[in-house]
């Protein structure tokens, strides 16, 4: 369905081309998030004021959008940064961070859902439900089991016409039609605050160098949890494995990738 | 006074029940404090915007509020999160970071502390001093020795009907009758940003777990600083002893905690 | 020009007296940035609110302002931040992140140079070229050579009185008449989110205790790229490279320093 050789190439391109990508994201995970972007090739930029947010979403090679942290000057830069990226035809990636727990952002979530077709929405299980109004978590984490959201991210995929990736113990990942199951990863990516979010970004990373959304979220999530299961080795505990992960998705190649991935 | 079982129920507890800890605190330091949580086995949302802050305090098992960085519209937050805190008997701990040596802060502080009362207040001598109107640091160093707040505390915690932990080289923590000292730690616990905050919110964790604000207060400060002598041992200067705290406390198992405490 | 030696007892001097630093800077690097500035002795401590950014900065011993993520009320800071700086004589070092590239910081960060001078005005090339309105980079990255900027970096140095440093392989450090060349440094500090930041940070450390500009952002600037050298050697990649640069910050003794150091 997706060939190996495919996420080779969106991950070289990456590495390549250095897209640029532009962050609108919550001030817990800022500095991992840009960390793992530029360990992995991309370039982070973090332009979340109403003044600059729609201008700068033109310029960049894609935006993400996470609403981890929402206050009313940033979701309004949100809003401006998706409906500049959707006039531009910038890809752009939506995390809607404890939808379905919390009113106002699950509001926020569907309103700029509703603005401009994203490229992916990723969220975990309880998100995914929570955003399509059948769920919803506790805080950041999912309550849900990730095959439970499977069909509700089905059917969101066809009717926006977007890819949505659920991100759990086997992550999927579905345009609707197409279902991918990524099998990696590690534990300590779950004590180690901002993985999720910057698997989100990553997803918008290379989405700035692969068109179809299904290669772009795909190669994402496989990169970093390859890159997890590697740092997790030679990792005494989650502050290590954190530091670990940075280095191991520097040093990951596009060949290594294809040879390592085992999607289902 | 406190036997050294209760804090290894308490630190099992925490690892066990992975309460939901809502944290409102300030920029710098929230990947760190969120880090520490997850690794001591606590699950961490900040939710720091009006809207959400109240709903999300009353599902929370604590809520942790540092005055670090405040803004309008955090404080807002704050406001409406110790106040469903309160009303729902959800434990929230106070850090009144910088009090007495910042206007503004200061008063905000002690119109938190008259909402409603917080399980535990957590600073330094000088905040705790500033707090109660008779001193005040150097931004968020403390001037004072933790010895010359000792009597303020122990006003405010009989006053207030709450625990007030005084942190320094030797950590003072009492309500207002008991008092217990904790020698353990390392001095590049402050040579690290966001230590200090990070032990307000791992006794708002402890608290969630723990009826006694004494025992909470106590067992997040003896967790924090055991780890943080492992830690130092393996670790060449600040930026790996930080990575290696969160390993320390990730595998820091309630027996050994048990094993290896002094209270004074 | 600049005798090692001075440099030597700039970096003595800032590890001896531990200045306070009031950072007024952005949600991505505000933990590295407080963490390069504990490593090297200084003393961070963040305001950025209106109410007390005024306050905070006469009391300070140096100030640095970031512009990496403005928001309105953090810019507000920054406006009473530094009038308040001027006004007490508190040196202040200004970080135009992504002028040129963005209006509306580009607009502020021209107000505030022109608000009270500033001891330093660090930036990447396409940085000071943009301030100066004759370039502008993407986004945090330079597009420009650091020689290209040189000419600019002297202009605005000359007709302000202050001291511009061009960050890039080859740093270039001038007041318009003594031009200063630092070699050091190593290709990762690109692939960690804040080093700039954190070298700006340092420069208004260094300030406190040096009065000549360029003996403080030389000071700095030789510091953190010889310390990223010696990171650089026990690194796997750019993860673990930020968490050694933090440990060889605090190991740099100024014998080290005055030894190693090779200016042009």
């Amino acid at each position: 369905m997706i060939a190996a050789e495919e996420l080779g190439t969106c991950w070289s391109d990456l590495r390549g081309q250095t897209p640029l990508v532009h962050c609108l994201t919550n001030v817990v995970v800022t500095p991992f998030v840009a960390n793992v972007l530029l360990a992995s090739g991309a370039a982070p930029a973090m332009v979340d004021n109403p003044h600059e947010a729609g201008d700068f979403a033109q310029v960049a090679g894609a935006v993400s959008v996470n609403l981890g942290t929402p206050q009313e000057q940033t979701v309004e830069g949100m809003r401006r940064a998706v409906a500049a990226a959707g006039d531009a035809g910038t890809p752009w990636v939506l995390d809607p961070v404890a939808a379905g727990g919390l009113a106002w952002r699950t509001e926020v979530a569907r309103e700029l859902l509703a603005l401009r077709t994203p490229r992916v929405v990723r969220g975990n299980a309880s998100e995914i439900l929570g955003l399509e109004g059948s769920g919803g978590g506790r805080g950041v984490d999912s309550t849900d089991a990730v095959e439970d959201a499977v069909e509700a991210a089905r059917a969101m995929a066809g009717r926006e016409g977007t890819v949505v990736a659920v991100s759990g113990e086997v992550d999927q990942i579905t345009d609707g039609d197409r279902l991918v199951q990524v099998p990696h990863g590690h534990p300590w990516m779950t004590r180690v605050t901002g993985v999720g979010c910057a698997l989100g970004a990553l997803m918008a990373a290379c989405s700035a160098v692969a068109e179809d959304g299904m290669v772009a979220a795909t190669t994402a999530t496989v990169a970093l949890t390859l890159a997890a299961e590697t740092a997790a080795e030679g990792s005494r505990g989650p502050g290590s494995f954190a530091v670990a992960l940075l280095d191991e998705l520097h040093a990951l190649e596009p060949e290594e990738l294809v040879r390592r991935v085992g999607l289902r």
